[in-house]
């Protein structure tokens, strides 16, 4: 059988089981998948070099499948090459194609939507959010870059989906690190959701777009395969200084079966003679279209190239003073304050020296957040990966390294963060081992105002340590170091712990609180003042506050206890404990608004069903610019004196 | 004076007063400002028309300033023209050269970065997180369109803003939409924060790229009057079917001193000799460009036109029942179940009968969310604005409506509102009247998996409900409905209220609980069962499932109290007697991560003091597909037989 014929006859075949496995299912999205069908073929049968006994072997070229939804087609091309599944990687079994049948079932490895971590490996990032692949899939590059191997990465991405302003900020970035190991294909079959896709989308536009951008441009019959396959050709060809290539293909969503076509068929199974009828219509276009049954043996799959084992060992974080040292900086050190940014600077610094598979990334504030002393340091600048003003694209960047064994710490204001808040929480589904950093926390920040002030993120990363991830630890890890000390810890902490994690800076330069002695842990607090009439909780900068609060009460009689609780989920039995023996009274201090310690503690309080009482301090108004932090402090009724009023209204004196 | 010079003299005395009133405080971006201070000459002394008198009289043109931090530009302008400020609409007063002094400082009007909410009213909406400014301005423009007036909507973007990809998506929409009467200005001063700005964003790079997207591109010398004129004359002389605008600007950041121009120079004003040093130089500008001192007698303002009183008024939604009885889906209701999402479409479209501010917007799944009532009812389809899958666009297209008077309606997937967290934050710093209504919400949705599921939204929002906004009210309300009485009859509340409230609507279909006599309030509950031994809360799907676990109670001899918690915040004294009257006893349930409606309920009781206990139930693991919402509900261990079971557990039996 001719390569074309092979070709025609495997995608048929795809789509015959795209429409059988959602009809089984009862849902997904059958037209889209039929629109891929000789994209995913000529990959997966003949373009990439992998091998389906390994689908996540280290050197193997990637496929990243940016709109998810097309997901079935992959899954076929899976059953129908026995790569291998399971959530337990030791115990793992060749998919088959009876199994598609089980398709979004509860007990299946075949989610709705691409999701590694519940048993398909051959997906590096869940995805299904849309416009988020291209990015993933740029940080499997980069890593591949890092690594010295020649693996490719192949990314399908939706007409409708690329849309999303993510896919812009990608292709950006693509040109901008020159990867010409990363191939965008973009699948332009014309139909969204609700509608046809903008003109603004279609394939003659996307083309001009990416032109523009600084592509070279292949635009392809997307069921043609001989033009399939020269693109991807001439992808693999590339060498570099040649300007990076994408791949504009004209498809047709439901192709090869006529009454699946056109509007109203997104994510729609057809059933009984709908589904009779489709399965009709593409059994036609094989007889159309190829001279023989369905058959492999025109397609070897390239196994990947030998993964070798690092030649690198990981080494341990010296104390902070040494690093100082080392640095030169013994003379801040004596100052007697350091930003808590600046700290994680200096141990991301020190990091990238002990342990190379850390890797920086940063949106165009380093030189505030300080991840810059990775970027201006010569030895490891190649692990500092700058993404200009993108943060979504930073993140999903940032999955993908880490879904390529890397640990990738991002940074940039704690207040931008937000702005890829899907993609951590996708990234999160995809267990990555993600290192988020947020300077300039809170209302701290004073003179730039309320647009620069990070103020509901602490609820926000709370919620996902309230539940396990697919290891079985919190969802995330929210960390609010008070000084250098502890900063320059749980940067280390973070590394060494295999999830997600979130970091709180501060833009102020704060005294030091501990010294090298002091171990921080994931769920610890420390106690910094032991008093008996009620314990105050805060963290990051107000901690500060409230040490001079304890000072004031101390003046007035009353003994406080003083917890920094710098890492949420916290040990909840050492705080009741605590708060035990100071009469059951807690105040809570933060920075930002509700729903974070506060809730966090009133959470620990109630379920225990004693008689505590929690008295929450935090921002309860739109904070606006103040010049000093003091201003704000009072603006927002949480200076030393306010925490003074509340504990003693707390005590009823 | 030439019309050339007299813009150099008050380009000159713009940049003159951004370096003194930034020394003055010590902080904010002077170079920045000094790169468009001839774009704001043109601009607001000449080429818009309206009024310092009324900054926001209704028919004036608008300046949008994406990059906020470019602002001291604008307080200059508007000090030089004596523009009206004040937080108090009755009492404003003009804004004197004096004045900028006080910038940034926590009694003044000149916050950080725009802000009208703290008495700035010539600007629409607060600005500073980067690359939401154009989709505000397509708001505005929008707005304009449907009030029949012909405002224009000036927009200036800055180059290393524009890597945000949010302006990829606004640049669509525009083109998508053929406004002409929004201006997208393109500020390439070639320095971002840490670097240069990458070519991707240089002055020929986004022409070309705009050109690809459809735009007619004006390139300009940002500093050369005569050019920007033409520029923006030929903008006002676009007419309907026409190319949309961009003019790119080629500016030197820090224009006019070349000592602060350069690497190193973003966000830092000069101050002692370096501030002396630019003034003197920019002097020496003044010099060479202008004959005589600063004057305004060649600008003239062409004052807006008169804005004419609506001629509508706004009407009452009719009981539901009568609305599908008009629709002629009777059978619908008597069906005994209905979506919460189809219930919110119909009031949706019942409120745009009613009242004409109402305006729909949806990011391409219209059907999915029923949105697409307006879509589809040519009475009103020029108020549905599609804005295909696009979120962040969408949300701040919205701010800009609502800057305008309208009462934008804002759809999509719960999911997939994350990705515009940042902009909704943004337009609650705006006070922007947004209601964002997420469906598919929690695990519910059951087959598409978790990347399509909204988890942690409840806990995000709730955050914001701890915050008094500008008005006094809550920052945000979360509002839960468990059945179409409820979700109807809340879209109308929403509709009625003026601040942001996010609604949460299901797939799935649920059975009728309320009927058109029921009063659904903002910070109210509904007690649906009343027992003694402890109290139930749920919302949305959950109301259900705990309706069945009540029963189940029953058999059990347990005497549950049901509480609907449809609105967070909510009433917390009649929550805390009910809770009294039930033993101190609550179990909440809940279909999403923590933070949510538990922590609320915590929050509450612990701050009484009293010996209450809460257990808490809610999604404690990353979900995946189910077929069923049975499926879910046991997977997540929320079916009624867990909520049995913990109801019983929380009582000791």
């Amino acid at each position: 059988m001719s390569f074309e014929a092979a070709v025609h006859a495997q995608a048929i075949e795809l789509n015959r089981l795209a429409l059988d496995m959602t009809a089984a299912a009862g849902s997904g999205h059958p037209t889209t998948s039929m629109s891929i069908g000789h994209l995913v073929t000529v990959l997966m049968f003949h373009t990439m070099r992998w091998s389906p006994e390994y689908p996540d072997y280290p050197t193997s070229d990637r496929l990243v499948l940016s709109e998810g939804h097309a997901v079935p087609a992959v899954y076929a091309a899976c059953a129908k090459l026995g790569v291998m599944i399971g959530k337990d990687p030791s115990k793992r079994r060749k998919l088959t194609v009876d199994e598609l049948k089980k398709l979004r079932d509860a007990s299946s490895e075949l989610d709705g939507h691409p999701n590694p971590m519940e048993g398909f490996p051959f997906f590096d990032a869940a995805t299904g959010s849309l416009g988020q692949g291209l990015s993933v899939a740029l940080g499997l590059a980069e890593a591949a870059i890092l690594d010295k191997t020649d693996r490719r990465v192949y990314c399908i991405i939706g007409d409708g989906e690329s849309r999303e302003g993510q896919i812009a900020e990608a292709l950006d970035q693509l040109v901008d690190r020159k990867l010409i190991n990363v191939l965008p294909i973009f699948n332009c079959n014309e139909y969204g959701q609700t509608d046809r896709v903008s003109p603004q989308q279609s394939a003659e536009t996307l083309a001009a777009k990416l032109t523009a951008a600084g592509f070279e441009v292949k635009t392809v019959d997307g069921h043609n395969p001989a033009q399939i396959k020269a693109a991807f050709d001439a992808f693999a060809a590339l060498t570099p200084g040649k300007k990076p290539m994408a791949v504009v293909a004209s498809t047709v969503k439901g192709w090869g079966a006529e009454s699946v076509q056109g509007n109203g068929w997104h994510g729609k199974p057809p059933t009984g003679d709908q589904l009779k009828r489709a399965l009709a219509e593409l059994e036609q276009k094989r007889v159309e279209l190829t001279s023989s049954l369905t058959s492999q043996d025109a397609f070897t799959i390239q196994p990947p190239a030998d993964a070798r084992t690092p030649d690198y060992a990981t080494g341990e974080l010296p104390p902070l003073a040494q690093t100082m040292k080392q640095m030169d900086m013994e003379s801040v050190l004596q100052a007697g304050t350091l930003a808590t940014r600046r700290a994680y600077g200096i141990a991301l610094r020190a990091l990238c020296k002990v342990n190379r598979d850390v890797v920086a990334l940063d949106a165009d504030v380093s030189n505030s957040t300080f991840a810059d002393m990775v970027r201006k340091d010569a030895s490891m600048a190649d692990r500092f990966i700058e993404c200009k003003i993108a943060e979504q694209n930073m993140v999903s960047v940032a999955a993908g390294l880490s879904a390529a064994g890397k640990i990738p710490f991002v940074s940039t204001f704690a207040k931008f963060v937000t702005r890829a808040y899907d993609q951590i929480e996708m990234a999160i589904n995809s267990g990555a081992n993600l290192k988020i950093v947020g300077s300039h926390a809170g209302i701290t920040l004073a003179a730039d105002g309320p647009s620069q002030m990070s103020l509901p993120d602490v609820a926000w990363f709370r919620s996902f340590s309230t539940v396990k991830d697919h290891r079985g630890n919190p969802g995330c890890y929210v960390l609010q170091p008070s000084d250098a000390y502890a900063a320059y810890r749980l940067t280390e902490v973070m590394a060494e712990y295999q999830g997600c994690c979130y970091m709180r800076t501060l833009r102020a330069e704060t005294e030091f609180i501990y010294n090298d002695d002091v171990v921080f842990n994931l769920g610890g607090f420390e106690v910094l003042a032991q008093g008996r009439d009620l314990v105050i909780c805060a963290a990051g900068y107000m901690v500060h506050e409230a040490n001079r609060a304890v000072e004031l009460l101390d003046k007035a009689g009353v003994s406080a206890t003083l917890v920094d609780l710098y890492s949420l989920p916290f040990d909840t039995d050492a705080l009741l404990d605590l708060v035990q023996a100071n009469d059951g009274k807690v105040l809570t201090v933060e920075d930002n608004y509700g729903g974070g310690i506060g809730s966090a503690v009133a959470d620990a309080l109630v379920d225990s069903g004693d008689g505590f009482q929690l008295k929450q301090m935090h921002v309860r108004r739109i904070p606006k610019s103040g010049r000093t932090i003091d201003d704000l402090l009072k603006m927002c009724s949480l200076s030393a004196e306010d925490i003074k009023k509340n504990a003693m209204q707390l005590l009823g004196v």
